[in-house]
């Protein structure tokens, strides 16, 4: 029997389950792998050989694929990762043959303020100590592919100072030339490190590399983690990363870590990472962990790989696609699936009578303070003018040509009145309704859920992507602003301006996927703005390319890539117990 | 049947010895683990769960122990690792029950110029990629740990500048007062990365960081690697993690990561790599491979952990200490067996007819020139005047109270008459000697070496501490100027004795183990003496304190704990075969 989460912490629940949860070898037995095709990491954890599985189960036919996304959440967040694990054990109840897909998360929120991000309640994903801290170790080869692309283009900046072409070449180098100023690439460091945000380096003497302005990102919005994500295979990720731009040389042409023939010893050090990590619900079914990219400049979700893989192996597979469905969603149907070439059967809508609320009138509810009252009663008219917003986020999963499934993610305030509400606005607009307490009973809580999703995948659906690859730039752009976000249209700053010139007349630019940074709180660029906003125009200010993941990226909206470290963060209450060897305090 | 070595490089006749290797199941039965004593990664490489190892063998005796060091060598290097790999590999073939333990490469080196560590020749520990790339990832686990501690140092003194001492009550901080200019604590990264040497960090506005110097060093210099190394389990290690000063307020006083309230979340990064690696040597016995410190502010070599499990595990356990017996077996009979309880049965000092050379007037070669022609033409004279380094290395193995053996590490231009006056000589001085040709034979080439030391363990041996912990600080380094190096002296600079004085007032200190620092390339402090240096006094210029690992630092040479990236640097060399997912190009 679980612990009551009522009663317990999420890392005692997972702790407690733990002490039960199957090995991989009796996973790996339930998936029909063979010995080869799962890589154990201790007894609980393992990577799995996706090549070997892939080609092995060629001519098998894929599972039901399942998204979950969902509303416009509020600032604290609407449960996806919970529900996408809910679902899984729902499934799993049901006598389905399932996976999860998730993303692996990054070392800075764990150890800041964000908690585990491996569920919740009775519907996690564990052992949850491995799953927060670091997993089999795929971050931490971004980092070193990733630092040592930088160590190339530093420590050859350097030597192109102190020699002379002569000298470069009995070295057999030809000189780049890099301007000084006109470095992209970054270092990465995988916490939430505000005193590395603008630094200068290569202080000293002419031995000590050279001065410039630098800094560190976190590492999960490194480009290599964005080619994670979205790799076919070995060969995708080994041409994707030989493509990354690190700087331009002083007649402005773009060097890549090919041009520092440093491509391959960065691949040398990604290749384990390119294989899937297997873990398991509380309730022990399979789930894949892989990548962590991102949401803004990548794809923010798990990888291409990851549902391959789970794809052949189960006859369904629940991926998650992050924050609403404008950002999540839409980079799901257009990037992921584009570069996959899978077509998912439905996809599930997650919204919070909490969130509803909010979006219909209530307060916004703020982190670490106590949430306004007003959520604490039944208030059917907000509950439906908050409807507004998870009704245009089903017409945009429509628009994809897939069933919406709306998962009403239960909490104990919510009234039969209010959820009777959603439940009809929903119907009338032809999405199938399901409410689950899978956080209270796991499983069993999200067996109506379970059956909505088995349904929808049944009905017959026409996958379609919002644009083809004919489609110009800046007509994408418009696409997605209008047909998804509501916009009346989109304005380009004079840089973005600039850049969509020069992009015109760059052949390269065709296959690239467009991927938009936009807030997620809001339907629009303004985060304030709730439900459906009406009468904007979306302004996109820059537009970013990364030539190795293949994205250009329009900004309406800022980017950080280096989150702070808050006053009071998680790591104050983390600590190992040293008879046992398990940490304590994760959540 | 293994590939001829003066046809195949290392990696190619790596690959092909990994093409039969025993999976870490079939080392696991050799080595009689139960199923949760060892934690696959992948089928080839594994972590042995040191705890329950211990616990359950707690009534076995102990193995042979036995220490592989060497005589002053050349800038080259004389093949101490290579003689590990090959002594291992002669005691496998004459059926005794034998594990190796080596340190874990940096990826600084693997990535610049020094190649892969792990033996060559036929004496190699594989699987080479993993060891050269991470391992299961212990470095990096490091790198996290070590890097969280500098994130809540830098955050701690940002929300220091920024609030006042009530709005830091209400988070329950009080102010640490930490003196800008009085950071101890660095940044790492696994890398020769110049460009991070000098850096300035915390530029921007309020909440991008504290402005200050800093720097990275490479993570194999950490304090944490340190403790990695000399920890006899969890707790002592938890223990030590909160000990390390990195940085003093402005009264002066330390701050160490317990005042950060970092150290159990710094502490629960390192649980994992705790355990040391099981690998295995081309030919099939058990490797330890653990931790890789500094040689200089740090012991240089493997595991108090990996030797505790290996001597538990086998009837002999051969372990390597760094560079010369000055230097790598000072530190492992007055430090590491100091920590370790343990008592060593013979020391092994590694000697090539070329060193000897060198030591004995021929001319220094100089790594990446052509070899001077002298070295491939007999000289008795100069082997002969060579010995008196070696001599003075085998007198200091006998002063520890162990029996030596010196290995001649065969090179195929040695002649009979030079091996036979090393023979004669070291033979007059008590110490037993075997020519061993592992690096061309493997195991078969190593019988002779193996009988030596098989002998060598036999004979009876007094293990005694150069000096107990009664010992004042100024005489414990005077004892090893005198005793080890064989100076006349020791005299201390400015800084030296002003530190000297502060110590002898600090009641913390006597517990402290003494980690000395001087070039490997003389007995002297001075690179360029060659042979015994008389006449000379050694100048200790400054001491550090490393109250985390409990070293006391006492400085007679240089220290760089960040070597720069060259011009002509391995990874140009390294990639991956996209079709088989190999690493090609590791040497």
């Amino acid at each position: 029997m679980a612990l009551d989460p009522t009663k317990h912490k999420d890392w005692e629940i997972a702790e407690e389950a733990e002490s039960r949860m199957k090995t991989v070898y009796e996973l790996g037995e339930q998936l029909g792998l063979a010995k080869e095709e799962l890589l154990p990491h201790g007894h609980y954890v393992a990577k799995l050989d996706y090549r070997k599985i892939l080609e092995s189960r060629q001519s098998k036919p894929d599972g039901k694929y399942v998204d979950v996304t969902a509303i416009t959440p509020t600032p604290l967040g609407e449960g996806k990762s919970t529900c996408a694990m809910g679902l899984v054990q729902g499934l799993g109840r049901r006598n389905k043959s399932v996976m999860g897909a998730i993303r692996q998360p990054s070392g800075g929120p764990t150890m800041n303020i964000k908690g585990s991000a491996a569920g919740g309640g009775l519907a996690q994903c564990i052992p949850l100590t491995p799953f927060s801290l670091g997993l089999t170790g795929d971050i931490n080869a971004i980092m070193n592919s990733h630092n040592l692309g930088m160590v190339a283009l530093t420590s050859r900046m350097q030597h192109e100072n102190n020699y002379t072409d002569e000298e470069l070449a009995k070295r057999g180098l030809k000189r780049l030339d890099i301007h000084p100023k006109k470095v992209e690439f970054n270092w990465i460091i995988d916490f939430c490190a505000q005193a590395l945000r603008n630094i200068t380096i290569g202080q000293g003497a002419k031995m000590d590399g050279p001065m410039m302005q630098s800094r560190f990102d976190i590492a999960v919005s490194s480009e290599i983690m964005a080619i994670l994500s979205v790799a076919k295979n070995l060969e995708d990720m080994r041409n994707k990363i030989g493509k990354i731009v690190v700087a331009y040389d002083r007649q402005d042409r773009p060097l890549t870590t090919a041009d520092l023939e440093v491509d391959g010893a960065m691949t040398a050090w990604m290749v384990e990472a390119l294989n899937p990590n297997l873990m398991q619900t509380l309730e022990g079914q399979p789930v894949a962990v892989h990548a962590g990219p991102f949401a803004n400049i990548a794809i923010g979700q798990s990888s291409v790989i990851a549902d391959r893989v789970a794809l052949k192996l189960a006859d369904y597979n629940v991926t998650e696609s992050g924050f609403g469905a404008d950002i999540g969603f839409e980079k799901f149907w257009n990037l992921k699936c584009r570069y996959s070439n899978l077509k998912p059967h439905c996809a599930v809508v997650v919204a919070t009578i909490r969130a509803l609320k909010c979006h219909g009138g209530a307060p916004i509810p703020v982190p670490g303070r106590p949430m306004p009252e007003e959520y604490g009663k039944e208030n059917v008219g907000w509950v439906e003018e908050g409807c507004k917003n998870l009704l245009h986020h089903i017409e945009t999963v429509k628009k994809a040509g897939i069933n919406p499934v709306v998962c009403i993610n239960a909490f104990y305030t919510d009234t039969d009145n209010e959820i009777k509400a959603v439940r009809r606005l929903c119907e009338e607009a032809g999405a199938r309704v399901a409410v689950s307490k899978h956080w209270q009973y796991g499983g069993d809580g999200a067996l109506e859920f379970a059956d909505a999703v088995t349904d929808a995948c049944e009905e017959k659906n026409e996958f379609r992507f919002l644009y083809d690859l004919e489609t110009p730039l800046e007509k994408r752009i418009e696409l997605i602003a209008r047909e998804v976000y509501g916009a009346d249209g989109v304005s380009f700053g004079p840089d973005a301006q600039a850049k969509l010139k020069r992009m015109e007349k760059d052949p390269d630019m065709k296959d690239m996927g467009t991927c938009m940074v936009k807030t997620h709180l809001s339907l629009s660029h303004e985060p304030s703005l709730k439900g459906v906003p009406k009468n904007w125009t979306l302004p996109v200010r820059d537009i970013l390319t990364y030539k190795g993941a293949g994205f250009v990226v329009p900004v309406a909206g800022t980017i950080s890539l280096m989150p702070g470290t808050g006053s009071d963060p998680a790591y104050r209450r983390i600590d190992v117990d040293t008879e046992t060897g398990k940490v304590k305090g994760l959540f």
